[in-house]
């Protein structure tokens, strides 16, 4: 059966995330009724990354099998067509060979997050930025990112409910830059725990506040317990931007 | 009486435009309510730039006068509190003299028009930017722009219900610049005809297509004749920056 790539893009906002639940549109749902409206086959699509509700996605990569061949742009113009007017859209298209997998053959996850860090709560982008009024030091907060970079055991910044054999992954870029009222953090990893690029923001703003030092920062990961992360940055400002393959 | 001035940002999605309406909520409205709920006092705001429905605003600037005299950051903060879940809110906010007048005072109107230049429709920023999928030549733009600088009778790019007492006005700037997949238009003049900033960008996206050469743009100026027009670019693409007093 031929295979197809695709890369979306999309506003986590009313979306129950990527992942198909019951009673509540996903993203993966939006997505395999638009493919069965373009070719009438009922499928199953695999995503790099299950991003969570409200999460936002610019280069999200999923696939899928079709029993019939496609031609790729036709497949992204039709998909498009057929999408709206849910807030999901494909940027790209094409026919990969059936080793392809959009989860498992991603050798490095790309994600951002955006904070908007000054009094006046967003309006334009109330749905695309964390909100934090308390000026944050974005010098700080990236001396801090850069002590946890490599390979450590991220208990401390998993969810209770990650499903993972291994709380150790690699963490190969983690940065924090600020453009002007915006404060944006870059994570770069194989892949990540549940939760966790929201639960090292949450407690990096920590670090930008004054209340922690790097050095806490760095102690709570090596405390390897939960109970030790900040509260977690809420999922609208978080954004899958692209995934390696 | 004391004056303040405020300068505030909005979505323009939800609103009938800045100005009051009997019928649909306008942001002029909408902040009319907040000074009511925070003050008890009934009174009007004016506005620098009178924006239409669906334009946005980063930097509009607006003066009332109240009864009382307030701190002008209390007057910020409890006005952002006030104008929730209303997706407008205050930057910043100062006392003025009451010579200080939003509209009359202002020396530069700064706008930018954001274009979404690729083949997929936007899904992040769907009510944000203009989505035009046919590829456009921003340089040619660019070129084209430039030829209508300085002092002209704008008739071609004016509504023909604007009511100014007249056609001309002097383009300080107007230039077009690509960001990747975005096209962005900024335009500053002391003040600008309704519809102005619309109507020239909808025709300059005819040049970016190919369909109208830069001189050709230049002669649709030079007809002082509406239907020389293009047609107008949408106003969810459009932003009020920044006003210079």
């Amino acid at each position: 059966m031929p295979r197809y790539r695709l890369t979306i893009e999309y506003d986590g906002s009313p979306f129950c995330g990527w992942q198909r639940q019951a009673d509540r549109l996903s993203v993966q749902q939006a997505l395999e009724e638009a493919i069965f409206a373009m070719s009438g086959e009922r499928i199953t699509t695999q995503a790099a990354g299950r991003t969570d509700a409200g999460v936002h996605a610019l280069g999200q990569v999923v696939h899928f099998d079709l029993g019939k061949m496609w031609n790729p742009f036709r497949i992204r113009e039709a998909l498009n067509y057929h999408l709206r007017p849910h807030p999901v859209v494909v940027l790209e298209s094409e026919a990969v060979s059936d080793e392809f997998e959009a989860r498992f053959s991603a050798t490095a996850r790309h994600y951002e997050y955006r904070i908007l860090n000054r009094r006046a709560p967003a309006a334009i982008e109330r749905y695309q930025v964390w909100h934090v009024p308390k000026p944050l030091d974005a010098d700080r907060m990236g001396k801090a990112a850069a002590l946890i970079l490599g390979r450590h055991d991220f208990t401390t910044f998993r969810s209770a409910e990650c499903q993972a054999n291994s709380p150790e992954r690699t963490l190969d870029r983690f940065e924090v830059r600020r453009e002007l009222d915006h404060i944006v953090i870059t994570a770069s990893a194989r892949s990540f725990l549940h939760h966790q690029v929201r639960s090292m923001v949450g407690s990096l703003k920590l670090v930008g506040e004054g209340k922690w030092s790097p050095a806490e920062f760095r102690a709570a990961l090596d405390a390897r317990e939960r109970a030790r992360c900040g509260p977690m940055a809420p999922p609208y400002g978080l954004y899958l931007t692209k995934v390696d393959y």
